[in-house]
């Protein structure tokens, strides 16, 4: 087939013909959002003018097509809907499986990339299938995977964090053998630490896996230390190399500042082979509208997964954060729901919980879930090893 | 000075005491503001119990310090306030330089790693000392570089893209050289242009550089072809350098996609050495609240050139976006303020842009900016060499 338009240009595009899939969320009226809807189909592939492309291939099958248009479903808010605000539409836009160049960046770009610039719209899923999912390598380890690692087939697990910044290296590995110590399953940095003049990068992973290592071989266990490893791009692959060489049981990578795509590549890299955590810094303003941005599900659930993490760290629900219970469980939700060959992976909500909330998170997040416990362990009483203790056995109980 | 807390460890830690600033913008009633300003102190250093860091260098030095706190100025906004709409507050924090690490991954995550999750807060303007700019190159060429390169001391900048998505290489080069013909000053992929089978990256950069170069030879012009780079990360590295190799005159890149510090590393690869432009793909929802997110000023105009970018690319106010013009103006003064040794940098609004407008658009930006003219070029007529020498004659005139 051929495509012509005012310029004189003939195109014929060999394409399979199969298609991905985004729902998008669109708030106004009828007419409003069906015409934006339109402007989505052009701006996230040709951004060209419309009227220019007359027919053929360009406008057959590179163009976003609309799949389906109707009422959206009301967004569960802590705010009740005003009386007379705008209505909701879910808008389902496919595209060709080529236009991403089967490329992380540039498919995140067709989805989302110049339509982030509008407001009152939001992407609220992704449907891809295995014939563009195929390259991708997704999470090495997923739940099984890192459960197998860990040596817990059941029960939740426990993650604590390193801090606060400012302890030198030496605390901070008192403080990692401690935890270790006490059973917990990982012990991450806090996403604060990077490679500060006081607890340099190097030296801080090197004397926290060794303290984690020396624990282990005592208590006969397999806590993972992980590292934080959000650095300049140029030099976060001997980062993570380094830490796999000196003992790190995984990285914690924040896409938000380092690019999704970076933490594929440290997920995908062979010498590397650890399991990926991912961290939200700097994604909030994405979900900080109800009616802008990219939803809860894809931005700390699909996405992130697609990008090799093997757990995603988010605001629980009722801590300090404002993520509601139905925003979290929109996360579990993209964190396991079916994507072609990817592993389904761990939640991990942190941000101010506490020992009391555990049947409760339980009840919420079932057993498949990485407690992150910061500060609330410190504050239970004096003895962390004690602390941790407590932690693990009730946890075992549930 | 030493610092203890209860878990019994006894601090010291070495700090020059100068200290970078960040204006928060918060909403609520003062008594929420000035709660929201001391949990932001906390939340973006040490992330831990208040009450268990007693006093010392962790509470001197590396919490978060507020410096000032005053009511905001009002936003100009499409829409007028509300009436009883919360007020809104201007919170200046200050933080130890050291805390950043001096790495830009690490610095955007003490602006706003955490706190980007919570709603009402804004990122409103960066003021950092040149003792933590010092590690930053910064733009390698800036307006006055730019303008060397370019052997255009003072008209306005005309670029031009090449798309629509779905061409092939031949096609697209045909018309790279035609624009450069044309006399344009830069010719850009599409930003949808990535490397995809109907237009693979490695021939078409290739192509179109030649194209280029070509039609250069022949007006005795120096149109530079800036490829759109954003690629996985382990592969945007190799093909910058085969842009560069190829005769590309400059590299675009999207900070959304890849991360602020690839773009930054890009920039700073002394075997490139090419111009950077920045797009502003996947970056929108930042701003697309009034009242959570980063300005304008910061993510499309501070941020892209304290890593690197010679011009920033955004939407033009009035055009097919909802930027208002004091957005736009923002930005200009975040790509000119006054950042140290950081060179003052491009803006590029583009984005529904028309031959009309340029008067209106001198008058808002002055002579340095660079006009991004993509469909509306193909608009004016069949003939486009001759719509570009239209286009460049207008801009000599003014």
């Amino acid at each position: 087939m051929t495509s012509t338009y005012s310029n004189g240009f003939n195109v014929s595009i060999d394409l399979s013909g199969e298609r991905f899939r985004v729902a998008y969320r669109l708030v106004g009226s009828k007419e409003e959002a069906q015409q934006k809807a339109r402007e989505i189909c052009v701006e996230q592939t040709i951004e060209f003018p419309d009227d220019l492309v007359t027919g053929g291939d360009i406008r057959e099958h590179i163009l976003g097509r609309i799949e389906s248009f109707q009422p959206a479903e009301p967004v569960e808010s802590p705010e009740p809907a005003e009386p007379g605000s705008a209505p909701a539409w879910e808008v389902v836009i496919s595209y060709a499986i080529e236009i991403t160049g089967f490329e992380l960046t540039q498919l995140v770009n067709v989805i989302f990339g110049n339509f982030s610039l509008k407001t009152g719209v939001r992407v609220e899923r992704l449907e891809l299938p295995e014939s563009l999912l195929k390259p991708f390598m997704g999470p090495r380890y997923g739940i099984k995977g890192l459960r197998e690692l860990l040596g817990v087939p059941e029960r939740p697990l426990l993650c604590s964090a390193l801090k606060p910044m400012g302890l030198s290296v030496k605390d901070l590995a008192d403080l990692a053998y401690l935890f270790a110590l006490g059973g917990v399953d990982m012990i991450k940095d806090d996403h604060g630490l990077a490679d500060q003049p006081f607890a340099p990068f190097y030296e801080r992973v090197e004397r926290c896996a060794e303290a984690v290592a020396k624990a282990n071989r005592e208590t006969n266990g397999r806590c993972l230390y992980i590292p934080h490893i959000t650095a300049p791009t140029d030099r976060i692959f001997a980062k993570a190399l380094f830490a796999r060489e000196k003992g790190a049981g995984g990285l914690m990578v924040a896409p938000g500042l380092v690019g999704l795509d970076t933490m594929r590549s440290l997920a995908d890299e062979p010498r590397i082979r650890l399991p990926i955590i991912s961290h939200p810094a700097f994604q909030g303003s994405f979900v900080t509208s109800r009616d802008s941005g990219v939803s809860h599900h894809v931005i700390f659930g699909q996405l992130p997964r697609l990008a090799g993490a093997d757990a995603t760290i988010y605001p629980n629900y009722g801590g300090r954060f404002s993520f509601t219970r139905a925003d979290c469980l929109s996360i579990v939700h993209g964190a396991t729901v079916s994507m072609g060959h990817l592993k389904p992976i761990f939640s991990a909500p942190g941000g101010g919980m506490s020992l009391e909330r555990i049947p409760e998170m339980i009840e919420t997040y079932g057993k498949d879930v990485i407690f992150l416990i910061g500060g609330a362990l410190h504050k239970m009483g004096p003895d962390l090893v004690e602390n941790c203790h407590r932690y693990i056995e009730i946890l075992c109980r549930q």
